[in-house]
């Protein structure tokens, strides 16, 4: 689906133009175009691989969906396969963008996100003196917008460990955090999956040789390529902690276990007891004077409930009840 | 035994030749040759190497199998060993290729595979504008094809493992689960151990010096080349979360085990606390008014099954029944 | 908020300047202007980046804050970020210093901590020979201030890590010792990633291609990295350490768990016994003759004194109790 | 002990000659010279060095042995130790080949080693036209040969854990598994030690920089480095999953103790059970109809066998039992 | 404290110099001074930096102590900065050598270290051959010996970590081999932290761009280098192993708590049975005809002996008990 297709000069919008002329305005130097796709369909990519003289084996690959993110070079051109994460009803939705980047066009091809660019398009127009920069000032605002919204992201994910940790020692919480920590662990594979090959294809385009489209603009690129270092940072700092955690968790279950089977075994030895003093009193020898005390069953019950008592009490003392 | 041996020009096939006109074939420089074989003899190999002028090396390699994925130059020809993978009753089944190329000519050998390329030729002879690159085409198409076939094995791991995360925090499904997690290791590792490193391999056929041969299908390889990242990418964050899986395994075993240790002393302290009033009024006193109680029975066993109802609904409502 | 806005030549402080001068003092290339800025406003930043020039990027990171330490070059100009540590009530305090250095001026804005740099500058005061360097002398100064300051919180977490190793044996105190371990990992892991980028980072400044401005300085940068590598190797060894520590305490909990297991077996044991002894002297049948003798019971109860003081004996011997 | 000290010319034998003859061979330019010591003794080496002009501190290392893996140059001469391996009633036994390579000698001195060298000899011997590639061509043939007696002890290896993966899920096989498991990562660590150093080593003999000794034979040397990295990949995989099988015992074993708590609370149930019943008829109470019913006796016992069977029924189908 | 403060020339010793005349000697190019220091004050070391003019952070470094093994280059002169190890009662003491070389002198600084280097120098005089190629040779001389002196401590290591080996499947030494597996782990930590970063840093003294000082003695610091591989590797070994070996301890552990569990199941078992029957018997029907029988009372207790004894060779059997 087309969502947009606008050819600009000078940093300035020129006119929505249609499909069928983005050749001849690729063809003046002077201008871009700059086309944003939505959940395109394969006769939509041939047509702007023919508008635009795009590369078979980058249109089949963003045709088939679902590449690592890369940054590719054919030619004089880029093509740039981003990875767009969004919670919903907390889980990751895993969408992507590819980018083809020529000398004067930009054309990005959404799929499986909700998230739009308008607010980039809207604010490259506002800015004329940026947007002169040209289709690589494109690249990396689309790019620096993808980027942006992993933020919030890891920040869910930092708060939901926090949550985790802060019930990570309390008694009879260790089913629900070893369930969270895992499921958490499941998101942060997942984004760091979509995130960190992203990481070594931005490294070429600051520093060292640089495709020429992107000559100008390498410390606009430096500056995703840092954001992506802090997220996978914390992403790996988070992965890391959880493993902390879930080693930890099965220390505490082990320790609660431990401390059910002392409460086991007290009660159970304070009942041996009264079982076995009862038992004693319970026996048929003939000859058991205190059988025949006037006060006999009093006073056993009452030793048996002190001996009780007492054993209690130095259970109690111990930890154990 | 030979599958097929077919001469081509200008991209067209010209004829299927006979195996004793090969070197004939292969002197024209106008002309490139494509030979299949399957479960190959010492002897093929032998009349190969003959025919082809094939490093001594590469066919002793070929002819002992079991090497490990890897692309040698030896001076203008290529040799090439490749891994096949297959599911076959839930087993990974593991195939060679070796691919020896040189200037006009390309040899493949095919070992312990049920799956053959015939339709990487049939596509190859349908375009004859790609067939045209010559034989770096044909060992890019091969090794696409294999590449290709991993994917559907890395999406039935992705497959199993998810099955297995659904049953991860069910109750009584450990020994199953870790069975299982167990087995998909081993299959991930193999596959792992065939794929890899042709990852470093195949990194060699485009940027920096590149095999001459090679030269004009850079972008092939770099896609074979990223299709392998895509591969091991998934194979790692599979490995990582089973790793995850077992640690999450062990302490569900443990919080199992904890349960079933709540219930045990549950029920052993509800019958102990019976058992212990039993034991009380069957002690031999004699003077224990209330066994001569006329409603002193029903009144005992009421006594006792109070507390037990008492005792139940407690550690009922604690968790532990 | 400004601290400090002061102009030098040759080493030696010309004047405290107002704001709206600095532009005057860096077009005099025989002086250098060193500001420095706590927790700067947004309008206060802009300032700045007007009177010294400074690239917008730069200026958006230092406002926005949360950066990773970095190195980056502007052109003629560095912007570095590093992280300050402190330990509040023993909680890990990271604060962020971004600093700007050109041909002649120094620009250092401080956020989140409480620590100045008032007596860095002191000692530049003091010492006109080294203050002469310029510019790359005083953000070696600054560095080296922040970096001698991680020193103690590592040597803190040492000596907690020590604390916690001498009760890691000590029967009880698992539990309390695995919420050390586990908050103190946590530390560590802020702290490493507070330190460990700014590694990679500061080995730009000496040694192979240095930015022109700190072209004469390497020897300090080489020893402020000198002192990071300590540190993130001292950091290393912790957090390996508390991962070792982490299992040997799951090790030890198993292990407490189990004396516990046997001392309850040795007690439910004796009680069992003695139980037993007085069922079978409680059985009904006619003819027990030992019932009627007349030290029966006394023999009775020594008998089950004495089955009870050797099993207690037995035990005590093999550990169990 | 000297073993053979031949000279060759032309790929062929010339003349099996004494010690002292050594130098003069070494001095003719068309032949070589190729000796071969066991377990030599301090003057041999002496011998040695002085007949062929050898580095002190390669002789150094050779007469004190335990060296790493390694390939030294020492001007146009070479200094290499391997490590052999053999399994000896079950046990690794790691002994070591010091070779020294120059321009027209090779001298191999083994140590703590059954396994000769003589197939070598008399295979090189065989083939004149591969022997005419001089010491290069000796030296690869060592090391192919010590390389080729790796594979035997890693399939070994790796029958050994099939052997226990066999065993991990069966019931009471923990205790044998673990131990089992242990010995077999120390053998790996062992043989690992020994072969990993070798890996990097060779890399300096093909590819890149090639001391003038190998120029001519980089591919045989290549072979030989792609059959080390089979040897280590493999040996990771192994260690990999003798990890992993490690964690799964842990399981296991938790597993085994969780089922054997099972059936220890179904049983205590029954009989705790039992006995409440027989405390509760055991009571002393005047008023107990059932006591004095003509079958009260039978039936009672009817009651508790039908409870027992009941429970022992449910426990059955709940797999506790 | 100074040691020893020597002049030599070609090789010889030239005769012990006061301090003051150390720049005379140094001034002349044919001789070399060789100073060592023992804990030396603030005041000796600024006066050797007077004298032989070494850089003001070198100094630095050196009086501050507690540096990470590395050798930094100032100029044409190197400051080198080794750790030595010594076993104390059991306990690893780390000190420090700090060594200052330059064209034509070596000063050696030794801190927290009982071993001196008497010998070193008494070899290197002995040699005047070796002792002629300057201080490049003092200074492998002096690490060499400090690295001659990791081995036995690494050595005792591996025969600590094989004592605990032997009794790691031994029953209840579980405490004790996790107690001595702890600290081993933290020795072997320290011996690393202490080693490692030598490694990298002497790899600076062989091969590619060398400081002039050690150019003609690359082989011998290659040796050194080669040294210090064989003991990180040793020590990686040890510490993975150690790694092995506490995941063991844990399922050694829940082994013999398993055990334990089965034990106490089975006694549990056979006195319950007991008890369950003199609880029945104990029962209060009127109509019991066993309990009037005349041998009821024995045929009871045989009975009972019966049960107890097939259940205890059941459980015998069954490896239970």
């Amino acid at each position: 689906m087309l969502i947009n297709c606008v050819a600009y000069q000078d940093g300035r919008k020129l006119a929505d133009i249609p499909v069928e002329d983005i050749s001849d305005y690729v063809a003046r130097p002077e201008c871009f175009v700059w086309v944003a796709l939505r959940d395109a369909e394969q006769h939509e990519l041939l047509k702007m691989q023919e508008e635009f003289g795009l590369h078979e084996l980058a249109v089949e690959d963003a045709s088939r969906g679902h590449q690592r993110p890369k940054i590719e070079e054919y030619g004089d051109s880029l093509f740039v396969v981003v990875k767009m994460a969004a919670l919903e009803l907390d889980e990751l939705v895993i969408g992507e963008v590819d980018i083809f980047v020529g000398q004067n066009y930009v054309l990005s091809s959404r799929q499986n996100s909700e998230q739009g660019f308008l607010g980039v398009r809207a604010r490259a127009e506002r800015e004329p003196q940026l947007l002169q920069q040209g289709p690589a000032f494109v690249l990396y605002a689309l790019m620096d917008a993808v980027v942006d919204r992993y933020f919030p992201i890891v920040d869910a994910m930092e708060t939901e460990l926090e949550a985790i940790e802060e019930r990570i020692f309390i008694r009879g919480s260790q089913r629900n955090n070893i369930e969270r920590l895992y499921a958490l662990k499941r998101k942060v594979m997942t984004l760091r999956h979509a995130v960190a090959p992203l990481l070594d294809a931005i490294g070429k385009l600051h520093g060292g040789r640089v495709p020429a489209v992107c000559q100008n603009t390498q410390e606009y690129f430096r500056d995703v390529h840092d954001h992506l270092h802090r997220i996978t940072a914390s992403l790996d700092t988070i992965r890391d902690t959880i493993g902390t955690a879930i080693q930890v968790n099965l220390s505490m279950v082990a320790l609660e276990e431990g401390e059910v089977n002392k409460r086991l075994a007290a009660w159970a030895a304070i009942f041996a007891v009264l079982t076995a003093f009862a038992g004693i009193w319970g026996m048929n020898f003939k000859n058991m004077p205190e059988l025949d005390w006037r006060f006999g069953y009093p006073l056993a019950l009452s030793a048996m409930a002190s001996v009780s008592f007492y054993l209690y009490r130095r259970f109690r003392r111990a930890g154990w009840l």
